[in-house]
């Protein structure tokens, strides 16, 4: 394939910054941009206004990390959320899958990451020093650690349970087990191991 | 899944807009909205404004459908590309696969779609009257269809043959065979059977 210019400058780049966007790669970047250029006042138009609006606006809350556009955040000024509760997650987009399961009544505390040996990630670039002062503060009675069920997010619970061992609060964790809906001959040993060791009573 | 909002009206509708671009659904439209908002300066701006600069710029060529920031479109304002040759393709985005192949050096004509009785797409959703005026204009010498091996294709390009017929002008196809770096194990029945009647001597 030669690198031959195949549309003007402004498509081209319209295309490079598609490919940025996680979830868009080089071919689905052409086809994203295609599809714009075709949809220009339905999509384009529009999109480019809230990207706009969107960069303008939001900020990250300086209080547990979520996004928004406002700071202290909309869930953290949310009164009739629990403050005895304070669910630890890795990122935004945990704090949102459980948000959207309308399970969680209490706040977050968004911790920016897990410990990685691998990728370099140590306790300094993690929010830890915020969720102990928040841990700290008197209101909170438990904190649970709603991380990955990875090795990273399971060093990353224990180092924040170690952190946290000299104040008055309880730590803990998500169960594991057997996901709903989940086939056991499709689950791999792991998650049947800790379902059998986690099992309980009907 | 409650329908709970997670975050405010300006990243729902940033998410909403993006899960309508091709290649990114409701999930992935999530992901890529918080790596916009996390990388606001370096990509989310600059995608804006690229966007923006594409709607106000970009135009459809009056004369091969393609699309560019003029008009004609640069390809077709290419005077060292051989008018005797015409390419007809589906859509700007089978152009674009030709322009990077960079195997054409003459020029195009965009369709606009396939015949589809299914989608209920006729003749007259297509540019064929333009394609007929270009053809009968003299300078083309050959038409080569230059679309899908599908059915929808293959049903417009007996179309467009015998929508061409009465004009003094070659109508031809791409070749259908073994795909570059194919391995036979792997092509389906259609794709052999097109290939051993086409075979050619060694």
């Amino acid at each position: 394939m030669s690198n031959r210019r195949v549309a003007g400058p402004e498509i081209e780049r319209l295309i490079q910054l598609l490919a940025k966007v996680p979830g868009l790669g080089p071919r689905s970047a052409r086809r994203a941009a295609l599809a714009l250029v075709k949809k220009r006042e339905a999509l384009m138009v529009p999109l480019a206004a809230a990207m706009t609006e969107a960069a303008a606006k939001i900020v990250v809350c300086s209080n547990c990390g979520n996004i928004d556009t406002l700071d202290p955040c909309s869930i953290c000024r949310d009164e009739r959320r629990d403050p005895g509760l304070l669910l630890v997650v890795k990122d935004v987009s945990d704090l949102w899958a459980l948000e959207r399961s309308g399970v969680v009544q209490s706040r977050y505390h968004v911790l920016g990451g897990t410990l990685s040996a691998l990728d370099g990630i140590g306790p300094k670039d993690l929010s830890l020093d915020r969720l102990v002062a928040r841990a700290a503060e008197g209101s909170v009675k438990e904190v649970v650690l709603a991380l990955d069920a990875t090795v990273d997010g399971q060093t990353t619970a224990h180092y924040v349970t170690d952190l946290l061992a000299g104040l008055p609060v309880k730590v803990s964790r998500l169960a594991q087990g057997v996901p709903i809906g989940g086939e056991l001959d499709y689950l791999d040993e792991g998650t049947l191991a800790a379902a059998l060791k986690a099992r309980t009573p009907m």
